[in-house]
């Protein structure tokens, strides 16, 4: 369950070994923490904009979704450089909404 | 597979039709979109200062996971307000990083 | 020069051997750097906002006004908090763009 | 009074007639809002990073002025675009504070 998000947090855990010239996550890596969360807050103002601008046409909501994956992708490398992994956000969010990744019945106990 | 995210959106998509004092979805809903991007906006605020914290403490990495959290809730809300769904977001991470979600080899060629 | 940011520099100086029951600028002093800090995050997003949704109405420059007040308001409580003053971020707003306080001409060289 | 912003007002209004190329403020300008507001965000992450490394060094206070100037500058922009003065921000705050550019004695009544 949750595959894509752990996935691409291996994909971040390895990319701890990679150099800056040959990888954009290795490079964000190596400017550093205040560059990483800059990018976190860039993307969220993003993904603010193209949700307001996403009434305006028909391809309005590619935009949102494009952006919500760069603000998720930023956050996950976030994660990876504290060494924290996004499971534990999914059971964070599970435990608050009493869902199981396992037992999808719990969405219907609303 | 990613359930979690797939789950808490059909318990959003359920709330639609909540009254706002039952349910602080529901009254995020009825308090549109703006409100919404308030929160999402206040939420990525508040994971980048618990990053900032996090060197300095045993728990610091729990603040960051619940923060982080917050901010994946809220930009599912926004999703669920625009009717799109958090599928599209993964799909997208998925293409871009050249991952599937079923088939987790994939994180291997990196 | 520069009087009202100035003054306003000097009330939130004042504001600093109040109680925080007794001034909502105390109050924030009391709960720390994290919570200013919150809030000029939180400010930038409501300004972000009200600008998006200028074009919709007569009065709408009006909430843009007063989101831009809120954002420089607590960013001087920030600077306040961190006894610095802003007049220290006047000189360098001067010094790169070459214009003065006392020599309005300084705009004309454009 | 509050000449520095009002120089600057000045100024970025002078530069709607400039090109892009000539100028960093006129290339904003063109970019169009969405870009002018995405700067907003995006300095006031940065003004909150600096603002958090205040304490750990003695030039830190340096990094969190010339962020502020940043943000201050952008929402200069913003204002600018949107056919509004910062003369209309500093009323509202005289107002909401009680003081006055001309009377600076009115921040001694606290």
């Amino acid at each position: 369950m949750n595959e894509t998000l752990k996935s691409l947090a291996d994909v971040l855990e390895q990319r701890k070994s990679a150099s800056g010239e040959s990888s954009y996550v290795a490079s964000l890596y190596e400017r550093g923490l205040n560059k990483i969360l800059e990018k976190v807050g860039e993307e969220a103002t993003e993904a603010i904009l193209a949700a307001k601008d996403c009434q305006e046409g028909a391809d309005a909501g590619q935009a949102v979704i494009e952006e919500t994956a760069d603000l998720w992708f930023h956050s996950l490398v976030m994660l990876a450089y504290l060494d924290l992994r996004p499971e534990q956000v999914l059971e964070e969010l599970e435990k608050r909404f009493n869902i199981s990744g396992l037992d999808e019945k719990a969405s219907r106990h609303n």
